[in-house]
């Protein structure tokens, strides 16, 4: 018999984009190629795709169908993969849900979902507990629990016993390309989460342009059939950036490391030959402390993949240091998320400031910088704007909040509100976040640029810049700084300012005239430096240990 | 300024997939690459940009609307590339003419295209003046002759000229994806040419599709961009396969070779450092001779994707042997074309076997082997039924011609009149065409088999073996020959074949009764055997020199 994923009859040569696409190739061209659990569990594509089949159909046992939402909570694993494929394929809509929220966020989250069906780690029992009663909507639980059958009542099963009940065999519909596929929330930093969404068409043009944008990368930089892949950016966040797709199109053996345990993630780096990963600076920085630490000097061949945040020189040249290849991406949970990737060629630029940029817009993005008034501002890398988008995997609004959806769209762009340069090449330098941007004795003053600088100084470890109220100057700058060792003082700071100061790189208002210092920054969510707390504490005057 | 392409602001996050986009990013991220045409003239893709947008405004100024049709006649060139652009973008529609056509089957060609415009090279003058008078509808014709104004009257300006009058400002309209972009005619073996069409869409799709595979291949099989680029196979024929569109928007350095003249290809790979190409088998037969009679050794690094014909084993390994590394692909002028690319990856099957077959369906593409009455046939590499096929850049109809449209999509799938095998990781083998297959003694017999067996002989040049009728046997298989030398006769190829049956891998009926000899066998206007006269030869007793 042909191993292949059924098709309708129905299809014709309406050809519809559906998620359906990515997997069914890949699955025949490497039925043998591995998907890694941990040092748990290892299974085939082949596996892989009788598990989809497997769980699509006990879903559709369990009453789910066209339009239905199934909820998923879990740390990455290959079951958050069969998911990815598994309810999408059945025209059901997957909401990946951020587990680090609050139980508030998490039941907010949920509700507005219209989830019937919730998928969870036994690590998230009682939180899940915790809400259950507050969302009568979900009929049904699915727990992870690895055939324990920890299960509490009729409405719950565990996610192996559920496969077990289910078809390796499953006929997927054919439907309209445009219907929604996968939600989640964004973790801005104001107000409630918002719900995006992407369409089963918009995941396979954002898989085929990334593809095509990655695998054509100089060696290196690069992601292709021959690489093994580790995600270091969470499922739940924008589909961990889609690489779990492009990974599965291309055939590539696959590595989840469920809950991001430095010691873990090293291992199965080391077992496994993990060789492409992706994640925020402070993931790459943890990865490298854990290194150091355990006094491992080597982490190569290891391409990583930074965004969420921008990539520091200082951690670009640490991770080289260690063999690993760094290079920035950027994206945005609205965005799909990949809109540029960093890019390297030796054409004259240094090979840290290349691979530290946005980078080049990958394959049918369209990129502008705009002022206040939506007028076009020039491509010189130095006048700057804010960062406007137009692709095909842009998401289309935020669920049922016209209001934002209508700011976000702003004259047919999608306003990104972070601050960009782009040069007359097309490359994107992102300059600062337009929340983060300081307005000191009327001149603008990056956040980003600053912390960069300061990161730059061998003992600082991590460092935020937030603009605090000042009479005199509107907005004054002033750095939280983690340092190393205790030489790290104010004046030092203050003195390596001077240096780019002098040298002409940074301006004389820019250097802040407090600079405090604390054990570590807040983080959000998803790993980025919580600014906003920080505001809030320095305007409050609640500053942590003073310099 | 921003260097980029003008785009009109009625465009929202209603995303077309249109031409355009292929090439916006990469003239921007290279904007200093460059475009060569033979040995006569450079140009960057910062004045392809320029001259896109000449033409577009140019042809604006002669009336040239959304709709309307404009037909090129030229070798392969730097301005063919332009108007892979410039056209489509203008919401017209690119007619390719084939001009090894008679001048009959050209002007069923444009007149069926509805072409207004024609843009030809000086070397086709002659023939336009013969079909001039019968195509009424024609009101523009547009010389190529590097300035010379040779233009005939007021309805006809020279291409250079042209460009001249227009504006290197153009702002390209946006309009919905599934408008056609591109035309032209099948070059079949039986009655009038077919008209095939392909959108914007399916253009966007082909290129992001095609480069995900190519990109992601193993080293020496890939296409990435740090590497040069040639066609060798005219840009007439589906868009030279789609790799123009793929070199441009990764920003590869392009090589034009014009008319196809050994010693300029040879020439222009050595000075430009080609290291991709795509031909049928003749022409890197021709090439291989070529580099031997002029003693030249090694051609590499040269990657050479293989297609319209079957990529013979001992072609194969004449081109390794010259250090260039060729591989097949699979396609049809009606499949847009890519279908599949062959990829060895040392996984037990040999590096010929793995490079010769039609290889791994591309991102996107369902393939399937059917029977008679559309039963799906088992995937074991060694059951054979018809290949049918699945994928968003497939034609949907042949313009004009339901019958034969229907006939193309019986059961909702492209049929592509090939036999082939699948194995059960989905890698495709063709075996024979349908029209070619040889039924003796009640047995199928492949021609495409016998021919790669006999071409495995050294005395063989060339090879074709067609189906006589038969009274006894219904048909038998007759070879045609040609031979490098002297020593070559019926009773060698026949002992060469019996090794092969004694072997057990070569079925006894199938070995020719007649074995015939030639100078040369008659080729078709793309460069394949055309058995179609062979057959009428034979059948009519008129053989060519006998053995």
């Amino acid at each position: 018999m042909p191993v292949q994923l059924a098709v309708s009859a129905a299809e014709t040569h309406t050809y519809q984009l559906l998620v359906h696409h990515i997997l069914e190739g890949a699955v025949l061209a490497a039925p043998e190629q591995e998907i890694v659990y941990r040092d748990r569990h290892r299974q085939t594509y082949r596996q892989l795709r009788d598990r989809v089949n497997r769980l699509a159909s006990a879903l559709t046992s369990l009453g789910v169908s066209e339009g239905d939402t199934v909820a998923m909570m879990d740390w990455d694993s290959h079951r958050y993969l069969e998911t990815y494929f598994a309810v999408p394929m059945m025209g059901a809509v997957l909401q990946t849900v951020n587990f680090r929220l609050s139980a508030e966020q998490l039941i907010y989250c949920v509700r507005s979902s219209n989830a019937s069906v919730l998928i969870f780690h036994r690590d998230f029992a009682a939180v899940v507990d915790a809400i259950r009663p507050h969302l009568p909507e979900l009929r049904q639980f699915i727990l992870i629990a690895d055939h324990n059958d920890l299960a509490s009542g009729p409405t719950e099963i565990e996610y192996e016993t559920l496969l077990t009940s289910g078809s390796p065999q499953f006929s997927f519909p054919v439907f309209d390309e445009n219907a929604v596929a996968t939600t989640f929330h964004t973790t801005g930093t104001t107000g409630n989460p918002k719900a995006v969404s992407f369409s089963h068409r918009q995941l396979v043009l954002h898989t085929l342009a990334v593809t095509a944008a990655l695998a054509s990368q100089p060696d290196g930089q690069a992601l292709r059939r021959d690489d093994v892949y580790m995600p270091l950016t969470p499922m739940f966040h924008v589909h961990a950036w889609g690489i779990p797709y492009i990974a599965t199109m291309l055939g590539i053996k696959q590595v989840y490391p469920g809950r991001y345990e430095p010691e873990m993630l090293l291992g199965l780096r080391q077992s496994e030959k993990v060789s492409f990963s992706h994640c925020v600076p402070t993931v790459l920085q943890m990865i490298l402390s854990a290194a150091e630490s355990k006094g491992i000097v080597g982490l190569g061949p290891w391409t990583m993949l930074i965004g969420g945040s921008a990539l520091p020189r200082s951690l670009q040249s640490a991770a080289e240091s260690s063999c690993l290849s760094a290079l920035a991406g950027y994206g945005m949970s609205e965005s799909g998320p990949a809109i540029a990737i960093a890019r390297y060629v030796g054409d004259g630029l240094d090979r840290a400031t290349a691979l530290c940029r946005a980078g080049y817009p990958i394959p049918l993005v369209q990129a502008q910088i705009v002022g206040d008034d939506m007028q076009v501002l020039p491509w010189d890398d130095k006048v700057q704007g804010e960062l406007v988008l137009r692709a095909p995997w842009l998401t289309a609004s935020y669920c049922g909040d016209l209001e934002a959806s209508q700011s976000l769209w702003r004259g047919g762009w999608l306003h990104t509100q972070d601050i960009a340069s782009i040069d007359s090449n097309g490359a994107v330098t992102i300059r600062d976040r337009i929340k983060d941007v300081i307005k000191s004795g009327g001149e603008w003053v990056s956040s980003t640029q600053l912390e960069e600088l300061i990161l730059q100084h061998p003992g600082v470890r991590d460092v935020a810049v937030v603009g605090v109220a000042d009479q005199k100057w509107g907005e004054r700058p002033v750095a939280i700084v983690v340092g190393k060792n205790e030489f790290i003082d104010q004046s030092v700071v203050k003195e390596h300012l001077q240096h780019f100061v002098d040298a002409g790189n940074l301006n004389r208002i820019a250097v802040p005239a407090e600079i405090l210092f604390t054990e570590s920054l807040p983080k959000t969510s998803v790993g980025k430096t919580d600014k906003k707390q920080l505001r809030e504490r320095l305007n409050d005057g609640i500053s942590s240990t003073d310099a």
